[in-house]
C-alpha cells in the first residue's frame, strides 16, 4: 500500500499557480481561484490571506502559513521561494495564495521567476487588488467624471523601508492617490502633500476593508494624522488622497464645516 | 394565479447590485459576484461583459443588453441609469453587470448616485481590473521590486473624447502607466513619450486580455506603433508602458538588439 501511494506522488508533475486570494472577504476571491484551490495538493499562504479559503482545498492538501506581517515570526521572501519548488517537487501542485493580487506589490514576479528557474511551469490567477476595492466597497470611485481621470497606486514601504520616492511625484498631480502599507508613515505623507500645498484635500483611511473588522476615517490633509489619531486607525490600512473622497458620506459635514468658512471670510 | 402573481411582484423590495464581471474570462468574476447574479430578478449587462456569466442569473430573469461600444447602437448613460431604477421598481433585485470594475471608468459612481436619489439601496461587488490583471495574466507585473515602486491607470478617451490630461504627467514619472480605451490615439502617446525623452522605453499592447482571442505585442516607444500595424492591435487593449514590460519573453530579442548595438558603438 505505501509503495503504491510513493509511485503514485512521483508521477505526480510539478506545478505552480499563483492565487490572489483579495482584500479579505472570502467572497472577493474569483471562481478560477476557487478551481485552482480544489485542484491543490499544497496551499501556502500569506498573512492577511482569508483562512476560510483553506477550506476550498481538498482535505488531503497540505496548508502552510508564510505569512509575512512586520513583526511575526515568519519566512523570508527566500524561504518561500525554496518552500514552493520542495513542494511542487514532491507533492505536485502548490497553490501560492497571496492577498490581493499577486503583483500588486505582492512579490508575484520573483516566485514565478524562481519557479521559472527549476522549469517547474507556473500561471497566475488575479485577484481583486485592495487598491481599487476597498475604496470601492465604501463607494469611493478611484475615478470619477469631473473629479478624476486616473488613479496612481503608491507603495508605502518599499525595499529599503521608506515610501516610495514616487509619492513626491504623486502629490503634484490631479490622480487620485492610494496608498498601501502606508499608514505607519502618515505624518510624512502628510507633510509631503502640505509641501504642494494640498491642505485641504480630501483624505480616507481605511483598516481591514471588506472584512468584519472594517473602519473608515475620512479628513483632509491637514486634519487626517489627528483623526487617525482618534479612531486609533491601524495597519493593515490603506490612504486614498483625491476629490473623489469628497463623496464619501462621512466627508459631507466637512464639506459644510468649510462652506460655513467661506461664507465667513 | 395572476392577481396572487402581481402581488408578489409588488412586495419586491427594489435594490441593486452593481458587479464587476473582471475582464473578460468567465471564471475571473467573484464569487459574491456569482452569488449576486444567483439571486437576481433583472441582469443589466455591458458590451464588453462575457455573456457565459448571464447563465448564473435564474431562468426567469429577465437580461438587457445596455453595452456601449464606439459606433454600435446602445443606450445613454441617463439612459441606463432610468431603465435600472424601473427595473428594480417593477422586478426587484437588478445585478449591474459591468466589465472589469464598475469604479475604474466604468461610470459606477453616476448610477449609484441616480439609486440614492430615488432611496433604492444600492451596493457594489468589485471586479478584476484589466488595468492590474490583463498585463499579469501575460505575466508583466504592474509593479517589480527594482523595476517599478507604483503604478498609474490613466483613461485615453475622457469625456471630451480625448487622452487625459493626466498622461502628460504620467510620462514624466517612474511609474508603470496603464493606458485604457487609448489604441486608437496610440501615435499621440507615442509623442508624449519621446517629448520626455523616453525613446527606449518598453511598451506592451494587449487586446482582449484573458480571452480566446487576446494578442499581445511589445516594443519600444519608438517602435510601438509600427508594431501594433503589422499585429492588427485594435480595441479593446490596454497599452502599458515602463520597465516592467522587459520582463515578457517576447521583449527578450529586443532587449538583445539594443544589447548589441550599444556594443557596437
Amino acid at each position: 500500500m505505501i509503495i503504491r501511494t510513493e509511485a503514485k506522488k512521483a508521477v505526480k508533475e510539478p506545478q505552480i499557480t499563483l492565487v490572489g486570494a483579495g482584500p479579505g472577504d472570502a467572497d472577493l476571491i474569483t471562481l478560477k481561484g476557487v478551481k485552482a484551490l480544489q485542484k491543490a495538493d499544497v496551499v501556502l499562504y500569506d498573512a492577511l490571506v482569508n483562512e476560510e479559503l483553506l477550506e476550498l482545498a481538498p482535505v488531503h492538501a497540505v496548508k502552510v502559513y508564510v505569512g509575512k506581517r512586520s513583526g511575526d515570526h515568519s519566512y523570508s521572501q527566500e524561504a518561500v521561494n525554496k518552500l514552493m519548488i520542495d513542494y511542487a517537487i514532491n507533492y505536485g501542485h502548490v497553490v501560492r495564495l497571496k492577498g490581493g493580487d499577486p503583483f500588486v506589490f505582492g512579490r508575484g514576479y520573483e516566485e514565478l521567476d524562481f519557479a521559472a528557474s527549476y522549469s517547474i511551469p507556473a500561471t497566475v490567477i488575479p485577484g481583486i487588488s485592495s487598491s481599487i476595492a476597498v475604496p470601492g466597497l465604501q463607494q469611493i470611485p478611484v475615478t470619477h467624471r469631473g473629479l478624476s481621470e486616473s488613479f496612481w497606486v503608491v507603495t508605502g514601504t518599499t525595499a529599503n523601508g521608506k515610501i516610495s520616492s514616487d509619492l513626491y511625484q504623486a502629490a503634484k498631480t490631479n490622480a487620485t492617490v492610494v496608498v498601501l502599507m502606508g499608514i505607519n508613515k502618515l505624518a510624512e505623507i502628510v507633510e509631503i502633500y502640505k509641501a504642494e500645498g494640498k491642505h485641504r484635500l480630501p483624505v480616507a483611511l481605511i483598516q481591514s476593508g471588506s472584512t468584519a473588522d472594517e473602519k473608515v476615517a475620512v479628513g483632509i490633509v491637514d486634519t487626517i494624522a489627528e483623526v487617525a489619531q482618534d479612531h486609533k486607525i491601524k495597519a493593515p490600512a490603506l490612504i486614498v488622497l483625491g476629490d473623489v473622497v469628497s463623496l464619501h458620506p462621512k466627508f459631507q459635514p466637512i464639506r459644510e464645516f468649510y462652506d460655513i468658512l467661506a461664507q465667513e471670510q
